[in-house]
């Protein structure tokens, strides 16, 4: 059911693989002013929710849940945030983002905001690891 | 199931009643510069995704798409956006938005951008009049 499903170029120069789950591959955004995590949904040429079958959207929004469920484990935010926009990036993607009434985008989206900033190295494989062991 | 279900007080302020689902009401924010609509779960204090039953996860990923497809037939859009942010309103609700390479917003979200535009009364009740059968 993989068969064809292609990362969108711009999102794999942005995040880290972390997990492939029965539908949705998941993703670390590479942004240390936000804990985010991406669901890239494993099937070829997707752009919309509307792309989805039912079946498959029912998984999405249960892979959305437990992905909100690590990052309310791992950060305790003061509210998760989900989005899928794509007006940048066509390949059908869901954001699921910790947000903190003191982080830089503050109450507003992240989208847009700023310039991503990258985790350094010994942070981004600390996170990655705690992640893994916490979305298997 | 909806009892002690109660819109927030902005939600109701912002957004037109359009239909009552299964799940969700189904509003449209009064916002001219976009085709936006909202969806709510009718059930008494949910804030998060997380908050859902696996069951009521699943419907409200149905209700997300099947407003999309609205969407799409009335509008014709570039891209649809879909988010739940909550940050300024915690009650749990998702907005679906018809987004345009020409909008006033584009590629950028439409949260947090400009301010709203109230539809005129006659463009109102026509758009809500097409809407309200096509949501049937």
């Amino acid at each position: 059911m993989t068969d064809g499903f292609r990362l969108a170029a711009r999102l794999e120069a942005d995040s880290l693989f972390l997990a492939d789950w029965p539908l949705c591959q998941v993703r670390l955004m590479d942004d240390a002013r936000f804990p985010w995590l991406i669901l890239v949904p494993r099937r070829p040429k997707l752009e919309e929710w509307t792309d989805l079958s039912g079946d498959e959207s029912a998984v999405l929004a249960r892979e959305i849940a437990r992905t909100g469920q690590v990052l309310a484990q791992c950060f305790k935010p003061t509210k998760l945030n989900i989005g899928a926009l794509g007006n940048i990036v066509r390949q059908l993607h869901v954001h699921v983002i910790a947000r903190f009434d003191t982080d830089a985008a503050w109450p507003g989206p992240v989208w847009g905001q700023g310039t991503r900033v990258p985790y350094d190295i010994k942070r981004r494989e600390g996170l990655c690891t705690e992640l893994v062991a916490l979305l298997e």
